[in-house]
């Protein structure tokens, strides 16, 4: 796909990402770094938590997540720069759960001071092969309007 | 710290975690995982980028802010069981900073239903020695009352 200008977006566009399969090898790598907690590390543990079995944590959906729109879901020409998240785990990550992300644009404000730039707002959902929603986000990312060229009347005059 | 219930915390409790050090290698290795982008990879593009020199993924502040609560921040007895979350970037996170998370108790609302349990919000900056602000979180936590004991009282009657 080609490079995504502020231009080129408009409410209600919709992309999807890839898959990716979260194991359970990376589940436990990456809660045993950050997020060390019974019910992401532990089998049995996680059977007597609220989760009822192992899941993965939260921050390692998001991260998932990230990488599936950095990869394959939302092209934009200077990267994605999020200003602003709000995000909810609507069911536990469970290892083998294969996951895309399916993301609409809800909303563009052109910056009022700077015209080169605006602020645009996506929301996305993290779900399984079985329709499950691992994950709700909604995101302001900043974005920049297309480089215009020069034409012959912006050359200098004298 | 003795495991916190629910019952244990009040509105204004404030909480400190330990510090970590984010190094670049850390950076890079989260970053070619979760969010390859040129900024998070290189110096180079990075130095060109918005963000002017080489950035930690959001995804990896927040994560490393996770640690740092879950090791050292906020000793729930149930665990850290967060139902929903808003996180900004105000800076981004550099190579070599050290930071620490502080925490404030905003809100607990117990629940109307099932009376063992509620929702606790918490604020959390994630700052590093020069005071600089890298991550601002409003979080919303399950978290259950103290189990009581049984009393004779209890006892069944026939």
């Amino acid at each position: 796909m080609n490079p995504l200008w502020l231009d080129d977006l408009a409410v209600g566009d919709r992309f999807r990402t890839d898959e990716y399969e979260i194991t359970q090898e990376e589940i436990l790598a990456f809660a045993g770094r950050y997020d060390p907690q019974p019910f992401h590390l532990d089998e049995e543990a996680a059977a007597g938590s609220f989760f009822q079995g192992l899941a993965a944590s939260g921050w390692h959906t998001a991260a998932v997540t990230m990488r599936l729109i950095v990869t394959s879901g939302l092209p934009i020409a200077t990267g994605i720069i999020g200003a602003g998240v709000e995000l909810s785990w609507p069911s536990p990550t469970r290892p083998g759960d294969v996951v895309h992300a399916e993301i609409t644009v809800t909303e563009i404000t052109p910056s009022r001071s700077k015209p080169d730039r605006g602020f645009v707002t996506i929301g996305y959902e993290t779900v399984t092969r079985t329709g499950e929603i691992r994950q709700r986000t909604t995101a302001t990312l900043l974005m920049f309007t297309r480089p215009s060229r020069p034409s012959p009347s912006d050359a200098p005059r004298s």
